[in-house]
C-alpha cells in the first residue's frame, strides 16, 4: 500500500493498524507532509510495520517494482481519464494480480486525493462505493475498507453456516408440556376452552426457535416454578 | 448505529462520517467519555448528523425500539454464549431486519469492547473477518466496514421481505424482567449469584426469536404464574 503526500499522520498509523488486521505487511509512504509519521500512536499493535514502512521521495519510485498499479478515488470533480472499477471487482483484479507479482495502491492526500500526476502512474482507478457522493472518506477508513476487501474469501458471502442446533421438537414437546402444567396450576387454563389453549401454547412455542443447548436451562426454571406454584414453597 | 462507552470523540466523529457516506441518518451514543463529542472535527461532512445524535445513559433505553439488536465483537478471550456471525452473513440477516423495523447496532469501547451487560441486551453478534486474530480493529475502521457491508447491495434487502414483525428490545426486556421476578419468587435465583443470572436470563431471551405479536400471550402467561407464585393463590 502506497500513501501519497499523506498529512496526518494518525492516519498513516490508523493504515498500518489496518494492513496488520488484515494480513498485509508493506507499507510505503511517498513525500509525507510530518516526518515524524513513524511515531504515530494511532498504529495499536502494528508498530513494528509502521517502524519498516519504506519512504520515498516520487510516486514513480515507490512503484518501480510492481506489475499493477491501482490509484484510488472518490470521484469527485475532475475529469479523470483511467479506467474505473467499483472496489468488488477492482479486488478481484488486485487479488488475480498479486497471483503474478507485487501490486501497488495509492492513497492520496487527505485534501486532495491524488493529483494528475500521481494518477498517470496508474494502470486503473478503484473507487468505494459511497452512497453520498460529494461526501469524500476518511483517509483510514478508506484504506480499511480496501483491505476488507482484498482479503475477503469470495466464498465467504455464499457459505453461511449456522451451527446453533435447534432443539428437536420432543425437546420443544416437553418444554410445551412442563409449561402447561404451570398454567394450569396457576390457574390461566379455562378447563372449558383447555384444548385450544394446548395448541395455542405448543404453536407459540415452536415459533420460538429454541436452540438445543438452552432446553436444559428452560427446563429447569420451569421445573422450579411449578414447583412452587404446585407446593406454595412448602413442600 | 450505537456507540456504547467512546472513549475518544474523534472516533464518534468519524463514525457520523462513515454514516454519512453510506447513507444512514440515525447515530445514538451511550454514556460517551466526552461530553463535548458532538464538536469532534472528523465529522468531515457529517456535523448536522453528528449534531443530532441522541444520548442515552443506558444500552436498554437506546435500543427500546429496536426490533433486532446487533453487538460486534473481534471475538477476544472472553467466553462469548451469543450465535457470532461473519461480517457478510451478519449484513444480510440485519438488512432482512430493516425490512420490518429499526435494528441497533452496537459497538463498545476502543478499550474493552462491549461489556457482558451490554453483550446481554443482544440476539447475536457480528464480527469482522480480520487476519490477525489478536489484533483488534480501530473503532472508526470497524463502524466503516459494517457500514459499508450493510449498504453493499441494496437490492438484497427487497429479495427477502420477512413480513413477522420481532418482538422489540423494549419488550424482550418487558419478557426478561417478568420472567426473572417469577424465578426471583419460585426460589431459582441465587442470591450470590444473581447477577449473572440476570445476564444469562437476558441473553437466553434474545436467542429465541419471539414474534412481536406473541408478546402480550407471553406476558399475559407469566402474569399469571408471578401471581400464584407470589400468593400462592389466595389474594
Amino acid at each position: 500500500m502506497v500513501l501519497v503526500s499523506t498529512r496526518n499522520p494518525l492516519n498513516i498509523g490508523a493504515s498500518a493498524r489496518a494492513l496488520a488486521n488484515f494480513g498485509f505487511a508493506r507499507l510505503v509512504v511517498v513525500a509525507p507532509y510530518d516526518v515524524a509519521f513513524r511515531e504515530a500512536r494511532s498504529a495499536v499493535g502494528a508498530a513494528p510495520l509502521l517502524q519498516k514502512a519504506e519512504e520515498f521521495a516520487t510516486v514513480a519510485e515507490a512503484v518501480a517494482g510492481c506489475g499493477l498499479v491501482v490509484g484510488t478515488t472518490s470521484v469527485g470533480h475532475r475529469q479523470l481519464q483511467h479506467p474505473i472499477r467499483r472496489l468488488e471487482y477492482g479486488a478481484r483484479l488486485i487479488r488475480r494480480g498479486l497471483a503474478t507479482g507485487p501490486v501497488a495502491l495509492l492513497f492520496g492526500s487527505e485534501k486532495f486525493g491524488l493529483s494528475n500526476e500521481d494518477l498517470s502512474h496508474c494502470h486503473w482507478l478503484m473507487r468505494i462505493p459511497t452512497t453520498g457522493q460529494d461526501l469524500s472518506m476518511n483517509l483510514g477508513q478508506a484504506v480499511a475498507l480496501c483491505l476488507y476487501e482484498l482479503a475477503r474469501d469470495p466464498k465467504a458471502a455464499e457459505a453461511c453456516p449456522d451451527k446453533i442446533r435447534a432443539a428437536t421438537a420432543g425437546e420443544c414437546e416437553q418444554i410445551t408440556l412442563r409449561l402447561l402444567e404451570t398454567l394450569e396450576h396457576s390457574g390461566y387454563v379455562n378447563p372449558v376452552t383447555a384444548g385450544s389453549t394446548d395448541e395455542k401454547v405448543r404453536r407459540l412455542i415452536r415459533r420460538l426457535t429454541i436452540p438445543g443447548r438452552d432446553v436444559p436451562v428452560i427446563l429447569g426454571m420451569l421445573r422450579q416454578i411449578l414447583w412452587k406454584v404446585r407446593t406454595g414453597g412448602q413442600e
